[in-house]
């Protein structure tokens, strides 16, 4: 049983279908930021950073990270931002095959994934290429140009979902590296890095691990790899002796190399504890219970709803932790529901998408969204014009 | 006057003179990070990004530190760490001289802000060189082969105070962009950005500013470049329309493109809270009172405590808001003085600072903890293997 709404401050009234966008409040994370804050920094002030453990922090919550997408001990560490991750490890990916140009992603990958390789590339060298594919045609783009594939394997529009490990074997076939965004996945779905055998992922923590907003990102390298990367954001935080001050970089042996700047503790502290809700949690049975919630949700609405098209896959297996559904005035429909309470979000053009977070959603939760949606639909609730009016964030 | 210790949760029995490295908790910060956890994350959930301002916050708090930097509104920007607005700086500085192959920097900048340049260098290619002077012989060494002149503008061992305004003009006499790093400025000197006519600037947060250990860095670029400048750290935040979602990036208009992923929105709501400690404050004001502290520090240690050196500048124009002294176990007299709860800190080999912060220390303090100085050298309570033992973080 993987059900614990006791331990989330869930708000009344607020049926949540958005975990795959920002996690809800768990109570802990609360309670131990207002301690951190009043005991470590208010008490403690410079002394924290050793006597609360405070530099310690992104290895120690790395693991924690680490045990549900099956990395071994120290082979996480968190910090910076997806973005940053992301960045880090495509750099580090084209020092490991010199000679080789070409990055291989999908169109399906979340554009700030994209936008950092572009990024990169302009200040590298214009040889370099970004070259995108359609999800599907992955796998057949690969060859021996490749220098990295990098792919998320969870699409946040509709949730479908990459073939890790045989996307990982065919581009090592090619000699590639692969690189994993584990944004949609980390806490959604059973993700087995160590067996994948993929060189490098990245991922955030304030969707599915509902570590609240602008919570730090995490990086993973393989371990027998960890002690060689080369950082392109060489901080001094990834230094093998950050407090010897020397004026050269010298990375630190394994992950930590990966740290940049100055870690964001009270973000850490609130990570922390959201982290806690997973205890003797198994990835398992969050998949086994989400996949239900799925089923149920998308059999309920294709009944009751036709005017929804599913653009999710239908298989399960070929899902994430979210269903994703078409209307034309998805938008409007989203915002009639969120009205109502029944909070999910929208993606353009059409994609009204809801996501399944076992830990805090039961069938009784889905079947009250699904009600709601129904009304929306069948009393067109959407067509009004305070809903129509799109404001810049969804 | 600029005193207002009751803004601030100061521990009993401490005087703290360590607010040059991590500022002591504002009252303001514990309410509004408590606040922001419970009414916006938790009530508001994924609506917070409209609803709470979320989004605006990054410009929001950088127009507030701006204020304190000379600089207008609209060129602030915060976000990321300060090692990652470094890199930046000096890689958007490059874009900006193609040609140029020369970062010139001194040995007294911070390391962090030497290795992010190192790592640059090590990902683009082996053309390029940091090159690195004493600080005396910066403006000697400035050239038409340097491309951008990076430097800290307060030393952070010494505290001497570069002349920022004289360095920038001879950096472009000699065509050479102007970067620098504000983290021992901001808050603790009045800056006056506008008036440099440097091209970018970048600082940190968490030290005289008072934002919380980790708290975000922040970036300035000038108002005539905001709109050309290439990032490239090209993030999904710093691109002109976030919400299309285009597979291109296309920066935004101003400073935001140098934004990069999702803020930190906990770190943030700290920030916003301890930046309102500073309004109504004149940073000339602060200056008056900082040097007034320092110069009573610096005649009573120097009367009362022969044994230490002054490592600072004597003219107090010459130097920052810390007073730093020489002993050769000195590391273990820090301790002893911690012990006793006199905080400042070490840096290797043989450094003691003090940060003087007229925000919360007044001259009582400083007279409190010179008889402290004075007793833990004449009694050589440093003398102890426990405070010899060093640790590593200091």
């Amino acid at each position: 049983m993987v059900l614990r709404k006791e331990m989330f401050d869930l708000p009344e009234g607020v049926l949540y279908l958005d975990g795959n966008s920002l996690g809800p409040l768990p109570k802990a994370a609360q309670a131990r930021v207002s301690g951190m804050i009043a005991d470590e920094w208010g008490q403690m002030l410079i002394r924290g950073w050793n006597e609360a453990g405070w530099m310690a922090q992104p290895a120690r919550i790395g693991d924690k990270v680490g045990r549900l997408i099956g990395a071994p001990e120290g082979s996480v560490v968190m910090g910076d931002t997806l973005s940053i991750k992301v960045y880090q490890a495509v750099a580090s990916a084209l020092k490991m095959r010199p000679g080789r140009k070409v990055i291989l992603s999908d169109t399906g990958n979340f554009p700030t994934d994209l936008y950092m390789v572009q990024g990169l590339i302009n200040t590298l060298d214009q040889s370099y290429e970004l070259k995108t594919v359609a999800p599907e045609d992955v796998a057949g783009a690969i060859d021996d140009t490749i220098a990295a594939v990098m792919l998320t394997e969870v699409d946040y529009r509709t949730g479908r979902k990459h073939d890790m490990k045989a996307i990982t074997e065919i581009a090592h076939a090619s000699g590639a590296v692969m690189i994993w965004d584990l944004a949609h996945s980390a806490g959604a779905v059973p993700v087995d890095l160590a067996g994948s055998n993929c060189e490098m992922a990245v991922g955030c923590t304030y969707k599915y691990l509902n570590g609240g907003p602008g919570a730090p990102a995490f990086i993973y390298v393989r371990p027998d790899l960890a002690g060689r990367v080369q950082p392109a954001l060489a901080g001094w935080m990834g230094h093998d002796a950050p407090f010897d001050f020397d004026q050269d970089y010298r990375p630190a042996g394994g992950i930590e190399r990966m740290r940049v700047g100055t870690p964001p503790i009270i973000q850490l502290a609130a990570l922390e504890a959201a982290m806690e809700v997973w205890d003797g949690v198994d990835m398992a049975e969050v998949r086994k219970a989400s996949i239900a919630l799925q089923e149920l949700f998308i059999k309920e609405v294709e009944a009751r709803v036709p005017a929804l098209t599913l653009a999710s896959p239908r298989d399960a297996q070929q899902r994430g932790s979210q269903v994703s559904f078409r209307f034309e005035e998805g938008y409007a429909a989203m915002q009639a529901l969120i009205a109502r309470g029944v909070i999910g979000d929208f993606r353009a053009p059409d994609t009204m998408r809801f996501g399944f977070t076992p830990l805090y959603l039961d069938q009784e939760d889905v079947l009250a969204a699904v009600a709601h949606i129904e009304t929306v639909m069948r009393d067109k609730l959407w067509d009004d014009p305070q809903y129509r009016k799109r404001s810049r964030v969804t």
